[in-house]
């Protein structure tokens, strides 16, 4: 408890001391009459004027093309809900940093003060242009789902919901080299995740993409999730129940944990037990991402026979964190100035960065370290090259 | 012919080497897990909390308190008119840099690709949680007086259509300046506004508000604006000429300037010329701020009688420009976290920045250079004294 008090006084500190995180800076001084006149009134008429006849310009005459939009609803933010835009500021500034930090990347965080979808959406396009990428975050499911899928008709920019992508992304990376490290076919084993929202469902759908054939079931609250199901279904969960249960399966999490070879949690703190652990297959992996209380925790996890363990915190080793996803994806992605971020960019993220640590791997080092200086660098680079190669970049 | 083509190469060559003028960066570096931790997840869950139950408080510990968003609809844009929402944006970014290199406050561009009055209000005001202020911009009349009331009905934050009210404020000081060495009184001088568009209206609105109580003419196109007239009308100059035109006066603008003291063009180049100066009041004091291209080239005026000529642009003495208000209003504004900028306000940033240079007035000297560093400071101090006199201070 102690910690957890020092903690949270630190971070207000931090965060009282600087007013807040990011500040907007002038890429030159102004400090003498000519560099005003061709900043500003009069000079600054010719890249308007250029930009007005031909659009494409404003990548090469204003920082759009290095700009990212960090927006937000406010509808689901970190393990806190739904509490608004305005409070949700801080992560956003956050994010931003980290984009400016670890990529090099311009982020501004838009905080919207709405939760209708079609509002969203039209605001979010009537400002992109502004934007080279848009970063959806923290928006609750289903909702999130319509809202990136309208967008991205409207705009002709990268659109991509990190805690839908990013986190499968991350996720994907670290199963390929747990997987590595037990011995086991990502295309043979059963592989069990908990929690339906944005991230469940979008690492189910991932998984099944990147070639996770074998049984793959998804769980909420309500246990296994079957096309038909009465209780706590949406057009999503119906959807994914297609994809993923097929024979509609029914059950608890402890009745679906039995032989499987991965357990992903994204769900809440302590709804795994030992018991559970020690009916999957042999070797189980365990990737334990509630914050801040994991489904279960590592020792316990060990404990009951789990072969690999992984956490969305800091305080555990193999943690399993988006920050070594987005700024290396939105980097590559802008390099080559992609229309969209497409199955195939994101799968060669998870693949570049399973492999920034693959001769070295051990079962407490499934992943880089969140600020691994080769994780952006090898993330951009295959982003960028797969865009090139899918035809969806436009430099 | 030379300059301006070299002057349009050199802006175009700054805007690509940097692409673009603005960043967003980290007000502190990320170079550790703890710093990471604190800034990002877990600890940023704290100060969301906390802004969660105490809105005021997103200003302790977001960049909010200090952020400006320069929005415009690119729709009156510098002398280049409606060129959409993309081309206007190398305008927002040189207005962001201004603000940050001169007063140390983070501005932000936002261009809307919509010019709906209702839809420009309702998206600025659901993404006004991330700004301390709006600065609007390069909005066309009469579209941008409705927008600014409607937007000021709906946020918190001081709202600050630059165009109006940074032309106005900015005119009076170089006027309080100019009749202090032509040795007239404001209360008493006829004045003569060529141009009804944002800035028109404004100028003659604060004038008499700032107690230019004599005859105010406000010209068009058409000439004389005046009650009921047929062409070229709206709701603004109806509602102006009941202020400026109470006896109806009609005419042209040449009639308009017969025995007047004071001419303030915010209109087009080239429209005045020597016979209309001679035919003014003695010692005629002449605005001409149309850009590129003044109402009257100041060689020209001088010779026709002016006592003192002052244009908008750099290349002439007596530079009007707004670059000397914005910046010093917001950050004044923005110090004591003001809840509007309101006329006391705006009429003391204007004393403040006449009194810069009034023991050092010159006829070629009416008002400080941009870059003087004495500007911000003084203006930012009037605008924040004024602000906690007047009771919109909320701290």
């Amino acid at each position: 408890m102690g910690k957890t008090t020092d903690l949270r006084q630190a971070a207000i500190e931090l965060h009282r001391r600087f007013k807040g995180k990011i500040e907007v800076r002038s890429k030159f001084p102004i400090n003498d009459t000519l560099t005003l006149s061709l900043a500003y009134t009069p000079g600054v008429a010719e890249p308007c004027r250029q930009i007005a006849s031909d659009k494409e310009k404003i990548y090469d005459y204003t920082s759009k093309a290095n700009m990212v939009a960090v927006v937000t609803d406010g509808s689901a933010v970190l393990g806190l809900g739904n509490i608004g835009a305005a409070a949700a500021l801080p992560v956003m500034e956050g994010k931003a940093i980290l984009f400016k930090e670890l990529a090099g990347v311009d982020a501004f965080p838009i905080c919207l003060d709405t939760q209708n979808v079609d509002k969203i959406v039209e605001i979010i396009s009537l400002i992109s242009c502004v934007f080279g990428g848009i970063n959806l975050e923290d928006i609750s499911a289903p909702r999130c789902f319509q809202i990136e899928e309208k967008l991205k008709e409207k705009v002709d920019i990268p659109v991509f919901h990190d805690d839908q992508h990013g986190t499968a992304v991350i996720v994907l990376a670290a199963l390929i080299n747990a997987l590595r490290l037990v011995d086991k076919d990502i295309t043979k084993v059963k592989i069990v995740i908990n929690g339906a929202g944005a991230a469940g469902i979008a690492i189910a759908k991932f998984l099944r993409r990147a070639g996770a054939k074998g049984e793959l079931i998804l769980c909420d609250t309500k246990g296994i999730i079957y096309q038909g199901r009465k209780e706590g279904m949406n057009f999503i969960k119906e959807e994914i129940s297609r994809l993923t249960n097929p024979e509609k399966k029914k059950g608890d999490l402890t009745f679906a944990l039995k032989e499987a070879d991965v357990f992903i949690g994204v769900s809440s703190g302590g709804i795994v037990n030992s018991e559970m652990i020690r009916k999957m297959s042999p070797s189980p992996i365990i990737f334990a991402m509630a914050n801040p209380i994991p489904e279960i925790y590592p020792e316990e996890a060990y404990r009951a026979g789990a072969s690999i363990v992984g956490t969305g915190g800091s305080n555990y080793p193999n943690q399993i964190n988006n920050v070594l996803g987005f700024p290396g994806i939105f980097k590559g992605a802008l390099e080559v100035r992609a229309r969209v971020i497409n199955e195939e960019m994101k799968l060669a993220a998870s693949l570049a960065l399973a492999d920034v640590v693959k001769n070295t791997l051990r079962k407490d080092y499934i992943l880089p370290k969140p600020l691994d200086p080769r994780v952006v660098e090898t993330v951009a680079a295959a982003v960028a090259s797969t865009a090139r190669k899918t035809k969806v970049a436009k430099k």
